[in-house]
């Protein structure tokens, strides 16, 4: 991840957790270690990392919170820090995230505030946490005012992909982390989006194409940052489908019911179908996204949604208040096609509005 | 304070507060703004500052924290952060601490979260935060660990220091405030520490000197944290007196028995003291320090603390766990003498104590 002095690799690898330890002992000479993880990873994972660390006579302590969506919460924020203050870690010693998206999330912005800044490793054991959210600095937790709605820009020091730990992941998270990592095509490269429909089965069964998938989404997302590490121009193209994906996430109360990455999914084929109404895609693009995704087990309608959803004003609402708005109008990635999204900034929450009446 | 891109304003004049709603409006067009305040203060000074916004047509919220150091907590911080969120502030909105340190660093912490960021103002009202909290962008709360343990670098965008808010602050405030403006003459220019000396009167009767001195004194704030924004230097050298002090203060509960300039007060001395034990600091200057901060109404020595003080054991746990240690050995700020302050990262602890047992 090229950015000046705050540089710092990704290692995708099937061993990077058995490796860490004499990885993490020649870059931080003398630190001590605290692991952020959850309960499913730390029966999972935790086990052959801490081997590592006590292989390469590493001090550690670990710092558990429950599995799940609802551990990005102000409660879970305030344990984490006090675990880490409670451990006596210095500003020299090193916060690791062991997990998903939910762990990184929340153990980098811990690691951001406990004493003014400290630094954290990403050990994302999810595939979803291992093509997105363990690259780009972005940390943070939940409100109830929405989802992210707090947390700090706070870049991790070094990013260790385990292709061996997804073989733990449960299918349906597979799935989720899949709609973002097919989003990286949709975004900017019909290439990378063609080449994964055709190579669906390998990344499925977990051949070198799985490898290969995950190296590509974190190039992708790493030029990306590397331009924008604060969000104030492209970055937001990753966002692709995430409007719609974070108010049916906010309708569903942050739920088993839906996934963030199949929010997401859902998010992405009503985003290639809303462009496609407004006249600026083709609708055989929409099909063909859609198609895709849901041969990948993903859900990719309001429909495939278990459970009934609030009423469309009520879905606005939760639209309009998330971050990604500007002085009152409406932000939404729209797209001309597989492969070119693009930032609109003036969407009227009308048309919206009738769009999502339509298709509901 | 210059700091290249983020560069901003320290702006000190009797009526900075009477004319926040022109300036604002004229570096801001468009933004809407959030004041968060405590009760003391928002009666004292609230009032002046939005009459200046609704003269300049400003759309303005107000978010209020009972006053004290109690409000540095996690429960005030989130309050403050959903209040914003509730206001549907965003990120190009401004949000405004009205208030001394204690308001300042809350409010200052609160926007560099929300949203990953928001941008703020300092209108610092006690002569503590106009002389140090408000300028150099630490913010943050306090922790059952310590103080000042959770929290930020968050540059303000602009500093508006209101010379005749301090007529409605309560006198042993302003002695505390005057013991943070002292210390700059002792870090590094004994010629401001002779001019206090000879200026004391005026300032504190708030005749020109008195604007002289804070100025002086941001000045002075201005240059440490230009040279070393994120305290991995000299920055450390505005931590005289502080190490102590912050253990007084946790010894004390954090409560109305010492304030913050206090605890600095007789930390200040007890660095003069403990250099002057060393062999280090001629014991005439300690004797001289004392007696100038004694004239400004502070306490000096443990003594002076109302209430008993826990036994020196537990101090020294305190001073531990302040921040500033570096893989276990105590980090002080010791003297020279007057003027002559400088970052010792090698103090035994047993000296420490045994000095602490001496004195009390
Ligand atoms: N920071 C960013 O840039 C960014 C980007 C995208 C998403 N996110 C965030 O990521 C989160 C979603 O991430 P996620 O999908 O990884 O969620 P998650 O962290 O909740 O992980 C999903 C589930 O899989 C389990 N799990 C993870 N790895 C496992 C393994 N190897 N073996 C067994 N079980 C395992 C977890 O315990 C959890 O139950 C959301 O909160 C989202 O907001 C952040
Ligand atoms: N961020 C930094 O760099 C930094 C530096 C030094 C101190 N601090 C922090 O600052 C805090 C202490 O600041 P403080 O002494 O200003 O405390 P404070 O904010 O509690 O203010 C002191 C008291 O004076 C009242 N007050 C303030 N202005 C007033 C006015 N104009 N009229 C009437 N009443 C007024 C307040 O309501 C409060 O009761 C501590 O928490 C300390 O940790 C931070
Ligand atoms: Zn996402
Ligand atoms: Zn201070």
């Amino acid at each position: 991840m090229p950015l000046g002095a705050r540089a710092y690799d990704i290692v995708i690898a099937p061993d990077a957790i058995d490796s860490a330890g004499a990885r993490l002992a020649a870059m931080f000479p003398g630190a001590r270690y605290g692991i952020v993880t959850d309960d499913n990873v730390a029966s999972a994972q935790l086990p052959r990392l801490a081997a590592s660390l006590d292989a390469a006579g590493l001090a550690h302590s670990e710092i558990l919170v429950p599995a799940g969506e609802a551990s990005k919460s102000w409660g879970h924020l305030q344990t984490v820090v006090d675990a880490i203050l409670a451990a006596r870690l210095e500003r020299s010693d090193i916060l690791i995230a062991l997990g998903g998206g939910v762990i990184g999330d929340l153990a980098g912005f811990a690691a951001s505030i406990a004493r003014r800044g400290m630094d954290f490793v990403q050990i994302p054991t999810s595939l979803l946490a291992q093509v997105d959210s363990s690259v780009g600095g972005k940390t943070g937790i939940n409100s109830s005012h929405g989802k992210n709605l707090v947390g700090a820009f706070h870049q991790p020091r070094l990013v260790l992909a385990d292709l061996a730990a997804l073989e733990t992941l449960p299918p349906r998270q597979f799935a989720a982390g899949y709609a973002e990592l097919a989003k990286y095509g949709l975004i900017d490269d019909e290439d990378l989006f063609f080449w994964l429909e055709a190579n669906y089965p390998e990344i499925q069964a977990g051949g070198p194409a799985r490898g290969e998938a995950i190296a590509r989404a974190c190039a992708a997302k790493a030029r990306v940052v590397a331009e924008d590490e604060r969000e104030t121009g492209n970055r937001a193209l990753l966002n692709l489908g995430h409007t719609f994906g974070h108010a049916l996430e906010k309708a569903t109360g942050y739920s088993d019911r839906l996934l963030h990455g199949e929010g997401v999914a859902i998010g992405m084929v009503l985003a290639h179908r809303f462009s496609a109404k407004l006249g600026l895609a083709p609708s055989q693009d929409a099909g063909r996204v859609e198609a895709h995704l849901k041969n990948a087990g993903l859900p990719t309608t309001l429909a495939d949604i278990p459970g009934d959803l609030p009423p469309t004003p009520v879905l606005m609402d939760a639209i309009g208040q998330d971050k990604k708005v500007s002085r009152g109008a409406l932000t939404f990635i729209l797209t001309r096609g597989i492969g070119r999204a693009f930032i609109e900034k003036n969407v009227d929450p009308q048309t919206v509005a009738t769009f999502l009446e339509e298709i509901r």
